[in-house]
């Protein structure tokens, strides 16, 4: 395995005064110390996507100073989980950043307007709760450069409202469905297309629901085939994967 | 409440000879003793239903023995959970009697010639491998008197077969809808008809279906209103159930 | 399936110019879009009962909204789940509408004054801690214009209460047992009743009794037969499905 | 604490010859070491029982072994879990001795003939099926000398057949209580006694019951007072416990 | 089964005017109905214990209503789970009460001055933290006239604490052991006493404890025989039970 | 939507006498009645997938008549869980397929030899425990024509193993990894790639692995992103999704 | 057994006047009672270690006087759980302590100053967030006198940041790993280091995570040997054992 | 890191003619491909123990396959649960090994004479159920080379029986608990001695047991510090841990 693809690369830049110590010493490691957080400078080589900030936990001083380092690297950088009192007080510190309340993201540099309109992630939701962990996924594909169509409140105790938008829904290149409670509208979503669907389950219900335990074990014991499943209230990771899927029809256009 | 609402008329019965001791006991106390089971023999007018005989644990001698005190009443005979081998020796034993293999009932007495064939019970499975339940429940219903529609194979994975079948549902008096995995079905079912609906959990699957835990959970957070739950496996119940709700209908008409 | 039963009609009221264009589609579609949620329209038509706000999570805006758009539709309109503060501003925003503090529900246009008193639903609990679930399913019911029975605080630690008012639940058309800890007042009013009992598991109990799991779990198993299950404190759902049942009298009734 | 109270008895009987160094060891350690078990020779001074057998995995050799060890203390001898085959040999091995299939108890040294026939255990059970259960549990307090009666069969689904034996049950010293499925008989009887109850969930049941898990929380969450649980299927412990209950009367007599 | 066993003295006493019609109504029904809650009457008579309050969700106002009723019958009056602010002011509306605010119990007509000393109830924890269902378990007890011994932080990881009060301990007529975590200190106890040993688990510990379900079903599970087990931190049920036990002494000496 | 969006073509093809109106009736409904199977005929073109025989709890019979149906379609032929008795059974029926003992699977038509070299699906195992579940999803996957690498026994006890395979799996166009007990690899492999990777937990380990459960929920909540999962030992279910993936590479060079 | 072992010594001291009759009893007991605690005094002798003060659920005041009576010994002393309000009240009351805020310790008479540098302990986490339970660890070591190495935030999907740092891992005694979410770290590290691994699950992930559970049974079930589990996020109960097995080092040393 | 330390002596000895090419790749690679399994070669260097073949699952002549590559190395093997049946196959292909029927295991090489009798494990069970996973522990410890005391049956319920042997146990280096049921016995051993504590839960008990997770959950929860613990019924985890631990003593006499 070969951990330090660019060695000679990096010690050619330092040797001709284009790079410090300090930043061969990063790039080499793959790893920018910062005391609070130690962060992974060589993922976008790795994984194909920048670090992104997990916001739970964080203070605001933190995620100030690894954006800081991330700002450097012209890259997309996302914050997940951030409170609207944070969101806010980043918002002022980043003019050029966004704060999206119901996703709960900060976001800056978007690749948001450098989408493929044609390769779309389809974002579906059973009911309006559904809709916070929704925006999550949604914000998380659209920084990362990706196009989405978002379909709401469509849920299989009104089953008419999804047959309304299933050609939308079709169309995708992968599906994200989202949903609480006993999650079938995964199931009937994937009897239907013929692209990858990757089911959230969501903590909304109330008593048998389990925190959304019931929704995931159901959607994971699914009886349509093409179905995989991410972890409770998981937006961020579903959005993750199928970036990764749709990338692959982006490639296409780039590589022809 | 009046535990003994007949006493008067058992001991005037008595006195004429029309009764003898042990069957006036029998009658006030309201219990059969067989040594190996003590017979509720109230049942019928408390409940509605005669006595079941869950065959499960029980011996071919033991059913034996019950169902020749039963064969008097004249009520209709119904043993569940029992197995093929039982169910021969009962087939000889009984040769006016019926053995379901499927179903696993024996049925002595049946008043399936007397149903009301408009107002029927609907029974929908997801699957073939959700029929043995489906036809407990079925068997049941018709040893009682009650007309049946088996919709069967109609899970959501392929929702068109649900839907050309859709009419018969909604037009049945109380819908037992039965499956497996994830349960979808009963959400798409509950959104669709305006009767009750009945939900039974089969422990189809594997994994993550926790033998049908996950099913049972998945039902009774099912996102669609109007639906009650029975336990895993239970088309017994279901039926016997649907029946006291069908019989609303029956009594209706004999009253008119 | 028929999802547009009434295309015909609706095209001619529109030629007609009984209609305009948005509410021709609105009933052609089956589905209001108001942003923030997607009323279906269609529900009173395919399942007999009016779409139901469920308040958790909603603001008094967006409750106020739906409200003002189903009060065209002259059907009882029903919200649950409406905490004190919210109950008391649509109090105001709607003075025809009434608030009920313990079951948590705002009511406008109830249909309780046309209630059949003769079939009846009685809403049985255990203990006093079951109330505000009972009072839930009580208002339910009423709201849909169903008489109700209500039959309170009579679990087996002290059965005698129970044998006070049995008559009262013996003549019921439905019953609906409302119990915490082990739930034992079920199987012994299944046992005693010949009409179908709901059971509803509360999350009354501490330590083992698990949230109200142990509850649930213990109905599903009960010895008796006849009883259906929904999720635990979903008094709601046990009405919605009781109504169900007992307007097959109702149905009765007026076909005479 | 005094772990060797009689050590100078032990050791004069040892001088005066009437003891071997052997058994002047065990007595001054309270074991009795046979290789494959190290038996407790003092629990009968300490517990006021001897030691009980538990036949499950072990041999009958190893069985006849530790029986022929304790046949010298003149105790009465009780082995638990003990299959048909094991209690077969056993009783050829020792002819005095008594095998009870349905127990599955095999019994030496009865002291049955002693029991106080006043001061009673109800042993009570809600269906046929908890009778292996409750017999284990009544020959166990038999050998210790206690008097049991049975009442079997009496569950809530039929409550009459309670009722009919209430008196029997509210007379005895203490009453053991074994039910499967959701257990209610347990409450019903703790509101009706004014003795302790000892409650035993059995593994009757499926789906919701959880190989008796649901049974055992149902009845910790009882909403009866004065019960009191032991494991699923411990017939055993739940008559050891009851024995020690009753012996306070069997004292009281003694010491008057 | 005689559910008014007095009636015939009822009638005379009313006929005598000794009873209003209320109080004939209330003694024949054995039920006090207060609007928010229906006070058990017959207890006493049936279980040998008056009606105990659960002060968890009763306002201030329903438990004065509940103990001026019991005050009229000279029984002690228990009321559990009181919080300070109300135990407070109870102790305002009842300056002959006392509230004991580790236990949080407030007590009205103790008994505690009629103990029989000799035959006392051994309360034993494992830890400090386990004291506070101790104490509810030491006060009701004292509270119905029971002798109680307080034999606290005694755990097995200083297992010489233990040893130094064994003797108290085995002297007991019935033990009450109380710990979290693993509950070692039961199955300890229990081999080492001749009585029976009644365990209550408590919610102490963290993580893998699983708020006192591992210390639960751990105590279920004690390889030490003659232990039975109430739900977790249910100190009042353990007293309850153990009170029963002792009772047969208090019963011996009354009758000698 | 569009159920049967070949309606006309249908009718033609039948008025020209091209189609029986069974055939007619098959195609309309999409659904092929066998009596004991209700085959989805319309699967291909919704789901871009023929039906999959689910093996496991149908007789060779049956097996053999679906298959007979599906060979006139010229698709792929799959049988999962199929048992090494039902295996050989089938190999004699249907001389042209060929069943592999260690997935479990009878193929037929395998489109084996047209597999696009190029993009291949990496199926990746911890152990060589878990190899039976990756032949499942490495055959089925292949049986559609997509190509497979297979890695195995690369687990993180010995993590060299793995590095030393890096490069095939980076170059992978999607990884399946496939682990029981911890499941760590799937993490390790999560956070060295750049595209999608699916996670398979199996059933291998004891105690504490809870037959898979705790496997399951340890990918769920895996530290790398870009992790979906599937049901426990659902090889054939991540191998479909995988295609569904890679196919997006297929038809890249399709359009091309 | 010895529970006495310096009782002569004791007796001689009290003789000699070096002793109070107090203190003398305190040591034959080995226990001093406080009224809210029994401090085992006899812990240093028989664990190695003196008694640690667990902070949560007791008050400054207790702690002060635990404390108090700890520091007449001259041992170190060490209070967890301690929370930042009471570690500064503690602060204030012994100025020569130290309060560490992240780990939560508050500590007296620390041998920190002693460590043998060269036998160092190895505490080692995934993420930032499990660093508070690994100081827990770091502190509990260092306060006893054990070198301690910090190597955090080195999770597996970076996984070059953990070899980086691995021979710093290697060559410690023994390891504490310290992880939430799927554990992964654990099984890598007990694949790459011939000492033990301590791992220590914590709370960090959520929905599958299920607050810690499934990281244990994760670990548990590890696929790693040389590996044993503590409780979720019990950082000092890992630091107990790991000084334990640092300490053979130690002795090594004096022994020499 | 340093994934091959001995890369340039292997590359030395392969141009000396001292090794194959297959060799030299084997060494370089660190893994012995042998179709069926990887074996991990580079174990020895890098965990301090020879890589150990779990026999579950595995054929006799895959066990033969690898002993025999194992054998060329001169290192003690060993093969864990290996049946009665294998283990006697492999004593006949292998007549310098020796199978342990009750250990399960078969060993060959074994270290066991080279033991420092002076610093040895302490192997302690509850009751002798648990005596097989005891036995896999000891002869896992003493193949590899160490001292192994065994300390059977000595369980809480006769506590005396521990006693008796305590010295012994408090001299080892390291003791192992192994016990079922509620695991008591851990914690009463980690409160008396001053070396790490492993416990092993077994699968003993039943009910509330549920199958050692009780045990287990009781064991991490346990109130003694110094205590880690293994999966269930895991011997030779906990002696690879303990061997580890028990090595620290060795190395010192080998260096002194």
């Amino acid at each position: 395995m070969d951990f330090q693809p660019n060695l000679e690369q990096t010690l050619r830049d330092l040797q001709a005064g284009h790079l410090s110590v300090e930043d061969a010493l990063e790039q080499i490691n793959g790893v920018k110390e910062l005391g609070y957080a130690a962060i992974d400078t060589d993922r976008q080589r790795r994984n194909g996507f920048p670090e992104v900030i997990f916001g739970e936990g964080k203070t605001v001083e933190q995620m100030e100073g690894i954006m800081q380092f991330l700002l450097q690297k012209e890259l997309p950088i996302l914050a997940t989980r951030v409170s609207l009192q944070k969101g806010e007080a980043l918002s002022q510190l980043f003019p050029n950043g966004h704060y999206y309340p119901e996703a709960r993201c900060f976001v800056l540099n978007s690749k948001k307007e450098e989408v493929d309109a044609e390769h779309y992630i389809a974002v579906v939701t059973a009911g309006t709760s559904d809709v916070p962990v929704a925006e999550e996924a949604a914000v998380t594909a659209e920084t990362f450069g990706h196009a989405v169509h978002r379909i709401y409140d469509v849920g299989v105790a009104g089953i008419h409202r999804l047959f309304r938008r299933l050609d939308e829904i079709q169309k995708a290149s992968v599906v994200i469905v989202i949903a609480g409670m006993e999650g079938a509208l995964v199931s009937v979503v994937g009897g239907l297309v013929d692209v990858p669907v990757i089911a959230v389950p969501t903590s909304i219900g109330y008593g048998s629901n389990l925190q959304g335990l019931t929704t995931l074990m159901s959607m994971l014991t699914s009886c349509a085939s093409g179905v995989t499943v991410v972890n409770i209230d998981n937006g961020f990771g579903a959005a993750y994967s199928a970036c990764m899927i749709n990338r692959l029809n982006h490639n296409r256009k780039e590589n022809e």
